[in-house]
């Protein structure tokens, strides 16, 4: 019955290690890259994680990702950078356009940076986690291909847009948002597909606008859905939400935005007439401190944090959840029993060792 | 079968002044809290406007708003403070909150204020907009009465807890979004009770935490839902972002956060045990130019925002909208035409107007 293997965490990073290191990438951006993509499979995200990884390989041999970049700030105010990630894997862009904010907040109050001509960035809660150790508030955005129909629309213009806050407690386990701005996201329609079962009213409409439940549609001109599903449910405001992403990551830095956002799969080529470079991302630091004393807001946070999750329960057996908890359990799991990986994306990614000349690690128990 | 009877705008602005001047408002505040409350009435969001003047004199009858405050900055940085707004109406604290920012932003990129001991701000979107003739994008929001139950919780945690970002464009209008974060805003819950007609599913449960359509049943125990509705239909993204606005609002400032907010109607009294000061609201202005040469930037805008106008439709007869035009078009027809009351909402202003010893204007035609 097990469809998964389990695998050691640090065997299975030293491999997207390997493979990073043999695209070309310099060893402290291959550890990066590795770094940023185990952090998914490590919270529970299984579609972000290694699962991914020979889809950056394939973008790298059609010269879409470059394995070597020179990464620059082109503008830059006391509490701003822009950063032209040439080409870069999002997975090395985004720590050090995450780093930069930090820097400028701890100056400037916030920092906020943008970037343009990159690639997939990976989970946006790992990069907005970054803010935590240094008693900031983490924010970080993506644009993506696009998938997503607006509100009255039956054209894909925006991508899964996801956001992700992260704001620091004392006592408490930190309080991390990070979700899609749609109904569902592209993951949770993967998992349909493989068990084949059909996808719950709301999710997806077909390529006429009508509702779907059949979860393969997306490769029949069908779209996802605004987070809010119908206009009735409020659709405009998951839109909104899904527009506001793209242009603070993609207008505000100089990259692609809706409908030209270049795919995340390579055998799909890049719209013929950009209006900007690579796929944009958007990233804020602000320090606690810059508003009121450190001490106050984290204990005022501590009592947010414990009072909601005592919240009164509908199901006396399901507890509210604070965002980050689901995906701590899964950390605090996968770092005792390791990472079970899918046996499908086992089998994908020995094709990618041999291909890549990298030896795959063998698995636990 | 008319309900609404019209005013010129410029009368009800001369009313409302005179209001808040006899509540004892400085007459600066005045007239600033007057021109932030019509811009409801104005833009169409008649639950904003007018219809709340009542309202928030009460409050200042339990001496819960302060008609003449001292606004002072407890806080800050390069790009970031906080302001004290010393229990001040919100529709006075939260311009001057939204000025402080651009001046930031003039010198640091960005700025950033929270702002505490607050009362309701009005229309989110009116804070936003301040920041359009700047070139910068603003983004305004606030926490509110606890209304909306998180996820699995059968318990008022969360206001609607609006949030509203305004971008500039070139030539085309610019981009203004302003939504609570939940499916359904009270105002359209009102809009039901007032024809006496179910609501939707998905809108509100029960104090059970069961679905109902009963549009009444907020009084007896009921809760708005997070945008999403329902688990399955990303509620708890809804709840996440109505957190963060709270978490920014409340928490960053010093302000009463989550179920400790006191209830905007001067009947239900505040709890006993507060967290903080009054309510709590958070402000955001960002230079474009900080991140790249306006001119690109707006360029960009004026392209996005045409071509998501221009986007296949489902309905040839129904147009994508991009946030900001059904509001726009609001204000254009009752510019013209005048602004329509509810012959309930005059009703209570013309009591009002009796007992603040104010002449209530002439309607039109």
């Amino acid at each position: 019955m097990s469809q998964t293997l389990n695998f050691k965490l640090e065997t299975l990073k030293e491999f997207a290690v390997q493979v990073f290191v043999n695209m070309g990438c310099p060893n402290d951006q291959a550890q990066t890259a590795a770094q940023v993509l185990l952090s998914a499979d490590l919270r529970g995200i299984d579609s972000h994680g290694l699962a991914r990884l020979s889809g950056y390989v394939r973008l790298w041999k059609k010269q879409r990702i470059n394995a070597n970049p020179s990464l620059r700030i082109i503008h830059e105010t006391p509490s701003t950078a822009t950063l032209d990630a040439d080409s870069s894997l999002g997975l090395v862009s985004s720590p050090m356009a995450m780093s930069i904010a930090i820097e400028k907040a701890k100056v400037a109050g916030t920092g906020w940076v943008a970037v343009k001509n990159s690639n997939h960035f990976g989970i946006a809660g790992y990069h907005a986690m970054m803010a935590l150790e240094h008693n900031m508030i983490g924010i970080a955005m993506t644009n993506a291909s696009p998938l997503v129909a607006p509100t009255y629309s039956n054209e894909r213009m925006l991508g899964t847009n996801p956001m992700a806050f992260a704001v620091p407690a004392l006592n408490e386990h930190p309080f991390v948002a990070d979700f899609a701005t749609t109904t569902a996201a592209n993951g949770k329609l993967e998992i349909l597909q493989r068990k084949g079962m059909p996808a719950p009213n709301g999710w997806i409409q077909d390529a006429e606008g009508e509702t779907t439940n059949d979860p393969f549609s997306l490769s029949k001109g069908a779209a996802l859905l605004p987070l809010g599903s119908d206009f009735e449910h409020g659709s405009h405001k998951g839109y909104c939400l899904g527009s506001v992403v793209d242009i603070l990551s993609a207008v505000l830095s100089g990259a692609n935005y809706g409908p030209w956002v270049p795919p995340f799969v390579a055998f799909l080529e890049p719209p013929s007439d950009p209006v900007g470079e690579g796929i944009g991302h958007f990233f804020g630091a602000m320090r606690v401190d810059a508003f009121r004393p450190a001490e106050d807001f984290l204990n005022n946070m501590d009592n947010w944090i414990s009072r909601f999750r005592n919240a009164s329960r509908i199901n006396p057996e399901q507890e509210v959840i604070i965002p980050g908890d689901p995906e701590r359990l899964a950390e605090s799991i996968r770092r005792e029993q390791g990472i079970p990986l899918h046996e499908k994306v086992v089998e994908d990614l020995k094709q990618l060792a041999q291909e890549m000349k990298v030896e795959f690690p063998e698995r636990l128990n």
